[in-house]
C-alpha cells in the first residue's frame, strides 16, 4: 500500500473531523466529544492554532470503499516541563480500519517524532486507556514508558462547571 | 499579607528559575531536573514562548528573609482535546514555605482558571504525584477530579533515547 504523510491545511478540515467522529464511535463515546466541526476549523487551522495536524493520503486506486483518499491522522500540541523543556503531545492517531497492517499509523508516529527532534523536544508524550491493550503494545513496542505504572502520577482536571464555581467563588 | 499576581515578563526569569529550583530540591528530585536557566529564559520569554508564567509578589516589607519579593509563581501552557476543544495545563504552582496559607497558591490558581475561562477552554488540567497528599487534597476542595482514579488512562513517555531510537529505526 503505497501512502504520503503531509501537514494538514484547512482544506484536510473534513476529512480529519470524519475521523476523530469515527474514532469517538469506534470507542462508543460519541457522548463524551462536545467539540464541534466549527470548533475544530477554527482552533486548528485559525490564526494562532491550537494544535498541528498531519495526515495520511492513498492514492486514488486505493481510496476507501466510501471514496476517501485520507485515510489517517495525528494531531499533537507543544507543551512544556519545567524541568525536561519542551515537549510534544500526542492527542490523537488514528488510521482507518481497512487501511491499518500497512504501516501508516508507526509512519504517523514517527513523523510526530520528528517533527519534536527538529524542535528540540526532550518528550513525546500521550496518554491511553488501561483497557486499550492493543495501543499501550503498540507503544511500548515502539520504545515509551508507562509513566503512570511507574510513578503514580495523578491527572487531575476541572471541567468546565468546576472551573465557572471555582471562578466564582471568592473564599 | 499584601500580595498581587501580574504576568511574568523576563525580568522574572531568574526569580522563577530560583523557586522552580526550590520545588525540586524540596522534592528531592533536583537530579531530574535537566533545564538550565538559559533554556528557561529562552522558551518561557523568547519569540513564540512554550508557556505563560504568573508571578506572585509581595510588598517590601514583607520580603523574605534573603530579600526576595517574588514569592510565588504558576507556569501553564495551552492544551487540546479533539473532543472537549480548547484546555490549559498547569505544569508547576509554587508558594515559598514562609508565604504559605495566606492564599496565594489559591489566587494563583484561580488567576490561571480564570486565563483558562478568557481563552473558552473546556478544561483546566494538571498531575500530582498519587504521594502528594497535601496538593490532592487542595486540588480536590477546589473542585478538581482525579481522572485517573476515575478513568484508568496510562500517561506514555518517549524520553530522548527512545525518541532517537524510534526515529533511526525504520522497519
Amino acid at each position: 500500500m503505497n501512502f504520503a504523510i503531509r501537514p494538514a491545511t484547512k482544506a484536510d478540515s473534513q476529512d480529519i473531523w470524519r475521523m476523530i467522529r469515527d474514532l469517538a464511535i469506534h470507542e462508543k463515546m460519541l457522548d463524551q466529544m462536545n467539540t464541534t466541526y466549527e470548533d475544530l476549523e477554527r482552533d486548528a487551522f485559525g490564526q494562532n492554532p491550537w494544535c498541528e495536524t498531519l495526515v495520511a493520503e492513498v492514492p486514488g486506486e486505493d481510496k476507501s470503499k466510501e471514496g476517501f483518499k485520507t485515510v489517517g491522522f495525528a494531531l499533537y500540541f507543544y507543551s512544556y516541563s519545567t524541568w525536561k523543556g519542551r515537549k510534544v503531545y500526542l492527542e490523537d492517531l488514528y488510521v482507518m480500519p481497512e487501511f491499518r497492517g500497512f504501516g501508516i499509523g508507526k509512519n504517523l508516529l514517527r513523523t510526530v517524532a520528528k517533527v519534536a527532534r527538529e524542535k528540540q523536544c526532550a518528550h513525546l508524550e500521550l496518554s491511553v486507556l488501561g483497557q486499550n491493550i492493543h495501543s499501550r503494545s503498540f507503544y511500548a513496542a515502539n520504545g515509551a514508558e508507562d509513566i503512570t505504572a511507574r510513578d503514580d502520577w495523578h491527572y487531575l482536571r476541572f471541567g468546565p462547571q468546576s472551573l465557572t464555581n471555582f471562578i466564582s467563588c471568592q473564599k
